[in-house]
């Protein structure tokens, strides 16, 4: 994160905290270059040990890009914490935890490799909710684009920075009145609203309660 | 998004609706190429009538190269609205809306635009946040790095993308028995925590209550 308040951010180098983050985001956003320009995009991943996949379906031309070979990417993840409220405006931030990895893609072809992206993807939605819905047919599997960074290889570089705490106030403001502090910020999941086209009152599975 | 239920996606055209959406994400992704790489990083923006500024402040590359120019990036914002929940796992997917904008950044170099820009970024934290703080030093608006993209030059490219609505799923699927449907998520913000140095007890402004 850009933060004013740069002095509190911190580059962790801890493993399993920036596979914690890439976990818990529910999607990503992945940058690549076309034609020299930049695109990022949101899309869908997930983390299988040290593989981390990116769902590119309608990425036409990323995808196109792949195929020739190793394809440069940065898959960047941000969660938000709350908002820093500081006594003057520069001192303004964000708490957050994101983690940025640089790495060469490569395009699965594979269509097991395929099919467990796809289930630790379902899983990500629910607890085991790969297993209490159909599996995706040789035809799907087929028209899903995937690609896949290798997290371990020596190309690859994973950054996870995180700021966290109050906000940093020069000195001479602590005096101005004003309120400071944090609002913490979180994603909450409503009640589920079944589809139109239940057929039969079918029972929330347990996971996605 | 790159979602495998893409035919519930819709581009829309609406002016208006981009705004909105680019208004409600308190963060989004910058993306650039730097040495014919992409770089993805979450950064905080504002927008001010056809102007989006980017906050810059820790990505030093990024300011150098543009500094010799127009920049080309990609600003990227996505509002997560669900999970949607299909009866087989290829339908499975996300509600949510996203805003891509491909244009020239040109850095900001006028204390007065970036003091408008500091304050529009102050502002979306709580409504008139920016009049109840301490306003930016010059020496605090020649540390503060901005990039503005024109949202309504000819060169720059706005796509808004929705996707609303419940699973679509094949005929053939309906009657697994599975449940089906879309689990609305949404970002909330917590009761605020006052920063450990208030000297005194200061009141809470009503714009952030």
């Amino acid at each position: 994160m850009l933060s004013p308040t740069r002095h509190r951010d911190r580059f962790v180098t801890d493993r399993a905290a920036a596979h914690a983050v890439l976990d818990e985001a529910l999607f990503c956003h992945v940058g690549v270059v076309v034609d020299g320009r930049p695109h990022v995009l949101p899309t869908l991943h997930a983390r299988v040990d040290d593989t981390l996949y990116v769902h590119g379906s309608s990425a036409a031309r990323i995808l196109a890009a792949a195929r020739s070979g190793p394809l440069s990417v940065c898959v960047t993840v941000s969660l938000l914490d709350g908002l820093v409220i500081a006594r003057s405006a520069f001192h303004h931030s964000l708490n957050y935890r994101s983690v940025v990895v640089h790495g060469d893609a490569r395009l699965v072809t594979d269509a097991a490799e395929k099919s467990r992206m796809l289930g630790a993807l379902v899983d990500r939605v629910g607890t085991e909710r790969s297993a209490q819905c159909r599996p995706p047919t040789a035809k799907e599997l087929a028209a899903t684009s995937v690609l896949a960074v290798d997290l371990a290889a020596e190309t690859t570089d994973v950054a996870l920075k995180v700021r966290t705490g109050g906000p940093i106030d020069d000195e001479a403001d602590l005096e101005l009145g004003h309120w400071a502090g944090v609002v913490p910020v979180r994603l909450v999941a409503g009640s589920p609203e079944p589809a139109c086209d239940l057929p039969i009152p079918t029972g929330l599975a347990p996971s996605l309660r």
